[in-house]
């Protein structure tokens, strides 16, 4: 595959195996579309698929996909803990490689325009392809959920990019756009004091004032009896992993507690990691043209 | 390519352009091999070249390079600062991907006995492929160089493992082997006192009681005015890049010095990248399958 996109859809489905099965079988025995993952859950009734490809091949699996979601899944008899406006909820498209963010941005308003016309679905543009800043941010967008989506969509403020302004009957709105790979970094502390954990991750976070591409929330691990500050990394090429990791450790002498352990939750980009081995090792005028395997994938 | 081995050829010729050209000719424009590099010194009179590939394609290309380095190169005339035995002077095989280290053995085997035979060549089979332990290192197959070379096989315990037991008039003998990926990795240290670099390397390698993978030896960097200890690590898996980095660094309290910097010189596996970022985050059950793209490669 010379461009690479890869795409991370939610669906609003995680417990019906047939109906599950429908919506993956477009990503499968494609040529130039490669199915990573997908990882269902009873208890947010939802599905997060991850897919690459090379652009046009990914876009007919997308388009498909979305179909197939918007024909199996009824929203009106959905309930879940997970918040959620649609039976595809959300659409990311991430560039990988030999494709810019422009370009992504570009795609995911084809994805978007093709969709609602062929589905009668309404469709925000969010992320990096937001046409406001008011829809940047998904939560925003999804305020009010499928259930309040119809209001919602009357106001002219909340005008879809694309199609309708109402809702789809079983199939509520979608958010599609284009976005940085984002890392699920966790670190566990050696306390079992849920307050720390939240005072940490006020504090490095960017709303809180801390890291720019950083979102955080404390989380308890009763079955550990420790607790975690729980991460997003929005853009590890600003705002590096090492930089959370450093800063979580600074702050968490206020509470004399340490960092015990730290995980990545699902698929993490060879260049952040790289980045990590970078800043500790102090290395000088290292390429990624060195990394072997990155050699080898040209 | 499903399976690829690489190999890093030394070839005795490091300032002729033209017989540059030819060595190097038969890995451009084919299938399932793939140039990853060329370096060539003037001063050591030396090129060393970076492959990788399928099994059988690139055993087809290396026979055939080695054919062209020993018809263009005439060790008699050859002069230069790199020890050297050979027209083609070693040529090791590093397994990468689907392949084992006993395949990767086997294999080395199998280019050794074909281009004994195929241009009267004495040639050692060294590193993992050694038939004896004193054949293992490159340096003590070498010593004596071309010049020493015919008496030196002339004596049992130097009888090649293919090929006749007198050097080639022109290319003299050659080493064969398959070994682990070799990563160069040199840390800067604040102070201008070669002493310090050589005690330093003295006491991080294995031969002085150090690291068992691990060969270091201090160097003056004249012109930035500081040292630096120079190491190969022979065997990342084993031991890692960040232990041989944590140990300098506190070996170098002894003389109050510190590192100021590091460097890769030329490819470095992926894993050993990784394995540095684990350590240092002090991630936990991290899988290679995490990255994403280690999973496009598949």
């Amino acid at each position: 595959m010379k461009k690479i996109i890869e795409c991370v859809p939610n669906f609003s489905e995680g417990r019906d195996p047939g109906r599950i099965d429908k919506i993956v079988e477009p990503f499968r025995g494609k040529t130039d579309v490669k199915l990573l993952n997908y990882q269902h859950d009873e208890n947010h009734n939802r599905m997060v698929v991850t897919v690459i490809g090379e652009p046009d091949a990914l876009k007919e699996a997308i388009i498909s996909a979305i179909g197939a979601a918007i024909d199996v899944i009824d929203l009106m008899k959905h309930e879940g803990q997970h918040p959620r406006m649609g039976a595809v909820d959300v659409v990311p498209f991430i560039p990988i490689k030999n494709v810019t963010m422009d370009e992504a941005i570009e795609f995911s308003k084809e994805v978007a325009e093709n969709v609602s016309r062929k589905y009668n679905l309404p469709v925000f543009l969010y992320e990096k392809s937001a046409t406001r800043p008011e829809r940047q941010n998904l939560a925003d967008i999804r305020k009010g959920q499928f259930e309040g989506m119809d209001e919602k969509l009357r106001l002219p403020e909340w005008k879809p990019d694309f199609g309708p302004s109402k809702v789809h009957p079983t199939a509520g709105a979608t958010a599609i756009g284009a976005r940085m790979p984002l890392i699920a970094f966790n670190l566990n502390l050696d306390t079992n004091n849920l307050e720390v954990a939240d005072s940490i991750a006020k504090k490095v976070r960017h709303i809180g004032g801390g890291l720019r591409y950083c979102k955080a929330i404390g989380v308890n691990l009763k079955d550990q009896g420790i607790v975690q500050v729980s991460m997003n990394m929005t853009d590890f090429t600003k705002t590096s992993l090492y930089t959370a990791f450093e800063l979580i450790r600074i702050e968490a002498r206020r509470f004399g507690a340490s960092i015990v352990g730290s995980e990545i939750i699902g698929l993490v980009p060879l260049e952040a990691l790289v980045d990590t081995a970078i800043y500790y090792l102090g290395m000088e005028n290292f390429s990624m043209n060195q990394v072997l395997e990155y050699r080898i994938m040209e």
